[in-house]
C-alpha cells in the first residue's frame, strides 16, 4: 500500500523558487572580476536565472546537454547553477587551475555544448577554443563594456547581452528527480579525471543534510562566504543550501588571499565560511601579522584535507571562531562527516575538545560508513582499529560518468581510498590516504599525524610527509617542510619537536626544507609530485 | 540523462539504523505508566524494535497491514513506531481522548489488525474490544508483573513477553519509499474523522525539514521532551527527527500537568520541548505560582493553536525560553511554518520581535503556500491581504485514506481551511479558521485577535471568541472567558481592556464567564461546542 502524499519531485529549481518566494529580499554580494562589489537579491537572482534559461534554450541547449563553466564564486556563476540545472541541462563546473590539456580532455569527455567563463580565464579559453570538439558557444561572463576588444575565441558571446535579450518569464520544467543536474570531475591524481554526475534528488537531499545543526548549521540568520570554489564540488553544496534556508551569500570572486578575504569578512559582516586548510593558513597569517580580530565570523567549515589541530586551536582560542572539521569527496556531493559535539561532550575541557576535533567527525544522516580490513571484513568501531573507509548513501555515486573506470562499488559500498578509524560515538578520523601510508618494516606509519605535529611548530608554514626508500625498512618517513617567511629552523630543532609526541620509530628519518610545496587544483598538497621529486632521495639513515 | 548516484529509498528503518550506528549510547528516558522512570539507549531501542518486528511477523502482520496504538509518549510506543513502519506495515496512532464510539469507528475504518495500548487505556479497550471488527490481537504495553489479573479483553497479550520471545536479528526490508508508513486521523470536528496516510518518503523528508536550524533546530546536543503526544500527528515528527540527529529523548508518559512536566524538565536537563498552548498554560501557571525558573530549557515549539503573544512574552522575558511559534496540520505531517528570525531582524527590539513572533512564521523548504480570494486568485504577499491558505509539498496529503471525502485538492494545492496573511518576508499569520470568522454587517472579524487580547489580561486563563446571532449585523463577537482561579474580573473591566487595542467595531458585544472551556482531543478549544451552547444566546445589543 502506498501513502497518500503529494508526489513532488525534488528539483533544484524548487530551491530557487522557495528562495524567491520566502527570501526575495535577502542579499547576495559578489566581488567581481571587474573589480567592484555587486549586490542584489534572491528575487533578482531568480529573474535573471529565468532569463538565462531562455537564453540557453535559444542557444539550442536541450534536456541533458552539458554546459561548462570556468568561473569564480559569484552571482553570475550562481545564475548558471540554477538556469542550467533548472532547465534540465547539466552544469559542468571545470577547475580552471587544471592544465589546458586537461581542460580540453574534460570538455571533450563531457561533450560540453556551451562554455561560460569569467574574464580571468580568457587566456585559458583562447588556448583551448580551437581544440575542443563539442563546444558550440563561448560566453564571457561580463557586460558589453568589459568584453575583450578582440580575442582568439570564435563568436564570443556576452553574458549580460544574453540575459538582457530574454524575458524573465520561464516555467521551470518538471521531470524525474533522478535526472542528472551537474557534473564534477575528480582532480585525477592517477589516470584521467573521472566525472561524478549528480542528480536533482541527490543535490536536494544533500542540501537538507548540510544545512542541519550538526552539519554546517545554515539558517536565514547567516551570512555565508564560501571560499571553497563553486568549481570544486559545487562549493560543498552551499549555493543550494543557501537558497533552501534563505541565507545571505557573500562571494569573494578571484580574491582569495588572506587580506582580501579578511576585509570582505569584516565589511560584509560574514558569520560563516568554508574552505580548505591552505586558504585558512593565508588568512590566519594575515590576521596574526596585523593584530586583527574577527568581528562577526563565528564558525568556519574546514575540509578538503585534514585540518591541523594547531589551526583549530588558533581559530577557536585566539579568534573565537568555531571550527567545523569536515570530510567528504567529489564522489560524495561532497559531505560525509562533520565534527560537532554531542550532548555528553558539552562539559569537555578545551584540550579534550581539541583532541576530538582532530577527528573528521560523525556521518550526517544519509551517509552510512564502515571501515574494513584487507579482506573486506568490517572492523570494530573502537577508535583504534583502522581500515579502508567505505561509504554509501543517496548522494554518493554508484558509477562514474559514462561508466568510466567500471563499477567502483564493493557490495554496494563506495571505497573512499581513505584509511580511517571510527570510535564508539561514530566519530571517524582519517589516518591517511591509502596511497600516502608509509610502510616501515611491515608496519604502517600515518603521514597525517606527522604533518600535524610539524605544522604545530611556530616556524612551519606547511609540511608534507612522504615515504622515502630505505634499504632495511623498505620505506621511512621523509618530512618536506616550507618555513614561514623569515623564520629560522634547523632540521635538528624540528625533529626534537617530535619527541614525546609520537612513537619513537614514527619520527621522520630526515627533513628537507623547500621554498614551496606543490598544491593541486583544489588546494591540496600534491604528495604524488613530492614522491616523484624525491623518488631517488637518499636518507641519511640508509 | 539520469545522474549516476546510488539509489537508496528513504525508509524509516534507516533513521533507526543511523541512530544505532552513530548514536548507540545516546539516552532515551521515559516516565512510565507503571510509575517509575525507565532509561535505555538508542542501541537498546534498535534491538527491541527488531524483536518486535519479529513478533509482529509471528502475529501475522503483513506488508501494508495496520497496527493500532493507544499510548502515551514512551519508549515502547517509540519501538512500535520503528517496528511497525520498518517492517512495511502501517502504524495507526489513535487519539485515546476520543469517544469510544469514535475509536471503534476509526479502528474499523482503518481495518486495524493489532491494537497495542498502555494500561491507562484498559477500560477504553475493554469498552471497544468486542465491538471492533478487524482487530485480531490486543497487546498490553507492559510486563507480566503489571498485566491485569483479569480483563474483558479476549486473549490479551503482554508486550514484554512478545519482545522476550523473539530474536533481535531482523533485516529491515527494502521497499518503495512511497510505501505507506503511518496513519493519523484528523480530529473530525465536522463529519467522520478522515485519515492522513503518510509514506516513508514523506516522513524522512519531513524529518530533515523539521530538524533544520530555522525549524525546530534539533541536534545531538539537545535533550528533547515532546509534550505533544505521539498519538497526535506523530508528536510533530520528533520521534523520527530525534533518530536522524541522535538527540537525547525524554518522554513524559501520562504526566502532562504543569508540576510533573516542570520536574521532568529540570531533573532530566531538557533543552527543547514542543506542545500546544493549553499545556504550556498549565506549566507556566505552576512555575509562576511557585516562583520557579527553567534551569536548562532554552526553547519550546508552540503550535496546534495560535500562541498568544502574552505566552511568548512570559516564556522569553520572564524565563529566557525562546518560543518557536509553529503551524501545521495533520494533513501536513504536520509542519508547515516556524517563526524564526532572519538576518535582518537580529537587531530588532523586544516589542517588535514579539509582534513578529505573533505570526506563525515562514514555510520550511518543502512546503509552498499561498493565499487566495473567494475566486481562487492568489492574493498579494503584503501582510495585509487575507485569504484562504493553500499549501503543497511532498509531505502534504494528496487525498485522504481510502479516498474518503473525494479529491481535496484545488489545482494541486491543499486548502487548509485557515484564513491567513503572508508578508513580503514570507511570514504567514493565521487570522482565523475560515469557519471561526465572525461576519458582522458584511465585514469579517477575526476571532484570534480578540482572544489574544483577552488572554493578555492577567485575570484571564482562557478565552474563546465566537459569533452570536444579531438581528441587525447578522453576527457579532461574543467572548467566552474562563478566569484564573481566584481572580476577580467584571465584564466591563474586560471590555475596557480592549480599548485602543483594536478597531472599535471589533470589540465583543458581550462577555460570558464560564467554569471551563471544552477542549478537543488534541488540546484545542472546541469552538463548535461553544457555538452549539450559545446558539440561542441573546446579545444585550440585539
Amino acid at each position: 500500500m502506498l501513502g497518500s502524499m503529494m508526489q513532488q519531485p525534488l528539483l533544484i529549481s524548487t530551491l530557487l523558487t522557495h528562495a524567491e518566494r520566502h527570501h526575495g529580499e535577502q542579499e547576495i554580494v559578489s566581488r567581481r572580476v571587474e573589480g567592484d562589489v555587486h549586490r542584489y537579491t534572491y528575487r533578482d537572482l531568480a529573474a535573471r536565472a529565468r532569463k538565462m534559461a531562455n537564453a540557453l534554450a535559444m542557444l539550442g541547449i536541450e534536456h541533458g546537454d552539458r554546459v561548462g563553466t570556468l568561473a569564480w564564486n559569484g552571482y553570475r556563476h550562481m545564475e548558471l547553477y540554477y538556469a542550467v540545472s533548472g532547465s534540465g541541462a547539466v552544469l559542468h563546473t571545470i577547475n580552471p587551475r587544471l592544465h589546458p590539456d586537461q581542460v580540453v580532455w574534460i570538455c571533450d569527455h563531457a561533450e560540453d555544448q556551451v562554455l561560460c567563463f569569467d574574464l580571468t580565464f580568457l587566456p585559458l579559453v583562447e588556448a583551448i577554443a580551437t581544440r575542443v570538439k563539442t563546444i558550440k558557444h563561448f560566453v564571457a561572463m561580463t557586460d558589453r563594456a568589459h568584453m575583450p576588444a578582440s580575442s582568439k575565441v570564435p563568436n564570443l558571446l556576452c553574458f549580460e547581452e544574453l540575459i538582457e535579450a530574454h524575458r524573465a518569464e520561464f516555467d521551470w520544467p518538471i521531470f524525474d528527480e533522478n535526472t542528472a543536474s551537474s557534473l564534477c570531475y575528480t582532480s585525477g591524481t592517477t589516470g584521467n579525471p573521472k566525472g561524478a554526475l549528480y542528480s536533482h534528488r541527490s543535490t536536494v537531499l544533500h542540501s537538507y543534510a548540510i544545512a542541519l545543526p550538526d552539519a554546517m548549521n545554515c539558517s536565514a540568520r547567516d551570512s555565508i562566504l564560501p571560499v571553497v570554489p563553486m568549481f570544486h564540488v559545487n562549493a560543498w553544496g552551499l549555493p543550494y543550501a543557501a537558497c533552501m534556508v534563505g541565507a545571505r551569500l557573500v562571494f569573494p570572486g578571484p580574491w582569495l588571499d588572506g587580506k582580501s578575504l579578511y576585509e570582505l569578512f569584516e565589511h560584509e559582516r560574514v558569520t560563516v565560511s568554508a574552505g580548505v586548510p591552505t586558504v585558512w593558513q593565508g588568512l590566519l597569517a594575515h590576521v596574526e601579522a596585523n593584530g586583527l580580530a574577527f568581528g562577526t565570523m563565528r564558525r568556519t567549515v574546514i575540509g578538503g584535507s585534514a585540518c591541523p589541530p594547531a589551526m583549530t586551536r588558533a581559530f577557536q582560542e585566539r579568534y573565537d571562531v568555531q571550527v567545523l572539521h569536515a570530510w567528504g569527496m567529489t564522489e560524495m556531493s561532497p559531505l560525509g562527516t562533520v565534527c560537532t559535539l554531542k550532548h555528553k561532550h558539552l562539559a569537555m575541557g578545551a584540550e579534550e575538545r581539541l583532541a576530538l576535533q582532530a577527528k573528521q567527525g560523525r556521518a550526517v544522516y544519509g551517509v552510512d560508513m564502515k571501515i574494513v580490513d584487507a579482506e573486506g571484513r568490517e572492523l570494530p568501531r573502537d577508535g583504534k582499529a583502522s581500515g579502508e573507509l567505505l561509504v554509501r548513501g543517496p548522494w554518493i555515486i554508484a558509477s562514474y560518468f559514462n561508466g568510466e573506470g567500471g563499477d567502483p562499488l564493493v557490495d554496494g559500498w563506495f571505497p573512499t581510498g581513505d584509511v580511517a578509524t571510527i570510535d564508539a560515538d561514530g566519530y571517524m578520523q582519517i589516518t591517511d590516504r591509502a596511497k600516502d601510508l608509509i610502510k616501515s618494516g611491515g608496519e604502517w606509519i600515518g603521514s597525517i599525524d606527522l604533518e600535524n605535529i610539524a605544522i604545530a611548530h611556530p616556524a612551519v608554514a606547511m609540511a608534507a610527509c612522504i615515504a622515502a626508500k630505505h634499504p632495511k625498512w623498505d620505506e621511512r618517513p621523509l618530512l618536506v617542510v616550507m618555513k614561514k617567511p623569515g623564520a629560522e629552523l634547523s632540521k635538528e630543532e624540528l625533529l626534537k619537536f617530535f619527541e614525546g609526541k609520537i612513537a619513537r620509530w614514527w619520527t621522520p628519518d630526515d627533513v628537507v626544507f623547500v621554498d614551496s610545496i606543490p598544491l593541486g587544483a583544489t588546494g591540496k598538497m600534491q604528495k604524488n609530485k613530492l614522491r616523484e621529486m624525491f623518488k631517488d632521495y637518499r636518507l641519511p639513515t640508509a
